[in-house]
């Protein structure tokens, strides 16, 4: 069933394709040779798989009538609102595989309305509907959620509504005094960069999704970026934010330490859209660095990899970016892909460093991080694989597109642990996920998992890990296929005392794993924010809290 | 009227003197000249003022029954028990000057017992007892609170208890691989450097309580040490911890980063026993540092001094300490007092460094930080003022039990604000508690302030700024006295948009200023927290929460 055309205009198309990641106009090919090793590896044909325009899919009617349409027209105005099927279909899902498994089939669930605020008061006025109107509301930033964050889920509700935050997309302010920068929740990742250069600042936020995730959707999810070793995690650079909640609006910051009490920031930072909704945020920003150097290194092993990169992170040199590859992923970043799969380690694993900064200064780090790193037997590659790697920083998720074209599933999770257990979480994780997709037992065929592993996060006590699975798609039910590998994947996370998400968030993916991390007395903590805050539960239910 | 003796045993005593600050062996004299200058510069006859034994202060009987006592014993033991007046009336007070002038009264109010837990399955029980018992709870932990957070208010409850930490004295555990190390709540500073010494270790939290004040105490009032650009404020040290409430045990991390929703470390911290009771906290710990290289500077004045000091807290250069006294304290500090209170700034602004780490590395970021710092026109001053500082570091309160022995008044107040702030607010609190002091509408005495400031904590976005404020105590009402000065100074500091408290946490003191920083959702945010952990309500009433 399609429903009938809304007589209020359609709302601007989020920048992003709707079936996968990106540019539509930047779709990545495989080579013939990764398309013939793939195939060997694996078993697909290579033939791809069909997909559907968005104008072909089987929308719900909205259950919004159109009187609660056009309250929420006097409030945003009838330009900002809409009930058109494509404009609710291209907000009704992040970019994990499963989100994307899902975008083939032909008929999908989604939002009853598009509703784009234009300032803080309108959201304040947006959620207070909602709220008496027994309506749910779920954030919408730049959609490359990965952990089902943005299902349109109405709960118990009678139906929910896309709030999409492109809006906000201005530079607040600027104190160059004090290195704060106050950002709209909408501004993308190279906006915030584009509105700070021109005050000679730069935010340092570079996760894989830079390029379309938004300021409010860093916050709210904990992202980390690539550079966080120098410029820290986005959570780490927050000093300020305002939160608009059904009850109110709570401004917090922007004063970077204090002991007035628990730091409520550290309470919406993580929320998840589930109190709430972030309109600005403060942040702290540095000068554009003057110089850039690059260099990659070649460790004999993940065991001796890891020891070496925990010194480099504890030491003054403080690398802007260091990571770490373990052999497999080192065979494939390294294009010696007949090395994928097998046990011939003689490649050895990937460092990648990266240092911002004064020129002198980067040099000097440079050297620091080269004498630990070869005290630990590394071998230096020069600059050519660092370079490289920053080259594609952001286009993996490409690839992986390509990849689902053809049959095959190229799937992220991550975690962070104490270093003394990164080894056993490393082994324990690729066993578990191995295991899974292999696993005869299953309503899905068996499929030989290639397991990728790298260092991507590191503090003076802790590693994240981030693990690429790459496997055959079941043909009948790719989704319980992968829910089964992803299960085992936070079995074994949890089993090893380790966070079940380092910078993912937990969405509904990682929902039923956050009880064995913060324990029931933690779940309540939550739930009674949130019944403060949104005392009607109409904050992005099923997400989050448990 | 004097309670009677109890039947059972009396525990053993806090360490520190019970009127003033820590060793009473160790009691200042003021030298002849410092003597003569305060006797000028204030007015004051220099003659000492009575002090009571504790044994002679009237402090009412416990409001606990005989049952009450028997099951606390019950849970504790009888050893670990006591409603002895004279070990109530030790506990009954931090040490903030209005604490050390109510020290100076015939009859004083105090906790209704002592009770000494050995486990957390003894806090745990306590806690309950205490719920189901209408009786509140004032944790004790080195008993160095300065914003009276150790008030023994019972609140609406039937009686109040303290609850001593003392025995939570143990290094749990260190996982010397991840860099943690777990202590328990009542480890003092300079117990945990020992402890960790045997590892190698070292915490590096330095505040000037350091000698007295404990684990768990720095964890619930977000403590900051002296050495905090190095080694970070204890806040950022805590990568777990473990609270017991009425409720049950909330136990957290060790993962130092995670993005697995609102970080709740960070509402445990800060919470200052109004939640429940913190045992053992894991902390990020370092290698005791190889070289110490000590070295003092003079700037020209505060303004420019801020701007290089600022500089260097942005740079690669990282000392472990920095800090910058303005140009009155300056002149304290270089003994030349004579320019106290004068508008004589020739002194300039005395700005200590230090850097702990790899003998190499020390010298190195010491060159940084003077190149720096003389592109700002300082003058070299050597070690000498670095290394004096240092070795008088936690003496300061020595000092002002000193001069409140001769009738001068000499508190501390601290806050924190944006760096494009620092100058206006230095300037408006020092305004408002002279204004306050010299005021002739009060009911007490006008005295001159001297006022003495330093930057005492830094960021890449902001700085704490730490005030000492010397005057005449009134002869009647000294109390009330400096609650003005200290209303005075808060007002201030609320009006200029900084924090009520940057490390003295909020306690009784700042209590009514808190709403003007995280707002009334903010408190309703605290309310419900505090309801789901302690229902009850006999966490530390009458404090933090407003």
């Amino acid at each position: 069933m399609i429903a009938s055309p809304s007589s209020f205009s359609s709302v601007p198309a989020p920048p992003m394709r709707w079936d996968g990641w990106g540019d539509p106009g930047r779709e990545t090919a495989l080579s013939d040779a990764m398309l013939g090793l793939i195939r060997g590896a694996l078993g697909v044909s290579g033939d791809p798989r069909p997909r559907h325009h968005p104008e072909d899919v089987d929308v719900p009617v909205s259950r919004l009538t159109d009187e609660d349409v056009r309250q929420l027209a006097d409030i945003v105005g009838s330009d900002h609102v809409s009930i058109e099927p494509v404009d609710r279909l291209l907000r009704a899902a992040g970019r994990s595989t499963p989100d994307l498994l899902g975008r083939r089939a032909r008929t999908q669930s989604a939002p009853d309305a598009v509703v784009v605020p234009g300032c803080t008061d309108e959201v304040a006025r947006v959620l207070a509907w909602c709220a008496d109107s027994d309506v749910a509301v779920v954030t919408y930033g730049g959609g490359t959620a990965v952990t089902g964050g943005l299902a349109p889920l109405a709960g118990e509700h009678r139906a929910v509504i896309s709030l999409d935050m492109c809006r906000f997309d201005t530079l607040v302010g600027v104190d160059e005094v004090s290195h704060i920068a106050t950002l709209g929740a909408g501004v993308t990742g190279p906006r915030a960069e584009e509105l700070l250069a021109e005050h000679g600042m730069s935010l340092g936020h570079f996760p894989q999704s830079f390029r379309f995730a938004t300021i409010g959707g860093f916050a709210v999810t904990r992202s980390s970026g690539q550079a966080s070793a120098g410029y820290g995690r986005f959570d780490e650079m927050v000093v300020g934010l305002t939160l608009v909640t059904p009850r109110g609006v709570l401004r917090l910051g922007p004063v970077e330490r204090s002991a007035a009490g628990p730091d409520l920031r550290q309470l919406v930072l993580g929320s998840e859209g589930t109190f709430g909704v972030v309109t600005e945020v403060s942040l702290r920003v540095h000068p554009i660095p003057e110089a850039v150097v690059s260099q990659a290194w070649r460790v004999p092993d993940f065991a001796s990899g890891a020891a070496a990169v925990r010194r480099v992170a504890r030491s003054d040199a403080r690398p802007t970016v260091l990571r770490m590859s373990d052999e497999a992923e080192t065979a494939v970043n390294l294009a010696s892909p007949d090395a994928i799969g097998s046990d011939d380690t003689s490649g050895g694993c990937l460092v990648i460093t990266r240092f911002e900064g004064r020129e002198s200064d980067c040099a000097d780090r440079r050297a620091r991080v080269a004498a630990l790193l070869t005290d630990a037997g590394a071998t230096d590659l020069g600059a050519g694989p660092a370079d490289a790697w920053a080259h594609g920083r952001f286009d993996a998720p490409y690839l992986r597109d390509a990849l689902l074209a053809i049959g095959v599933g190229c799937e992220t999770l991550e975690t962070a642990t104490t270093w003394s257990r990164v080894e056993a979480l490393r082994s324990g994780v690729s066993t578990a996920v191995t295991a899974a997709l292999g696993s005869e037992d299953g309503p899905w065929s068996a499929s030989p998992a290639l397991v990728l592993c790298h260092i991507s996060h590191t503090y003076a006590t802790a590693a994240s890990l981030y693990f690429t699975v790459v496997y055959r798609l079941d043909e009948d039910d790719p989704i319980r296929q992968w829910d089964a590998a992803k299960q085992a994947a936070s079995r074994a996370i949890v089993d090893h005392g380790a966070t079940i998400t380092h910078h993912h968030a937990i969405g509904t993916d990682h929902r039923a794993f956050l009880d064995s991390e913060i324990g029931d007395l933690g779940v309540q903590v939550l739930r009674a924010v949130k019944a403060t805050l949104d005392p009607a539960g109409v904050m992005n239910p099923g997400k989050l809290v448990p």
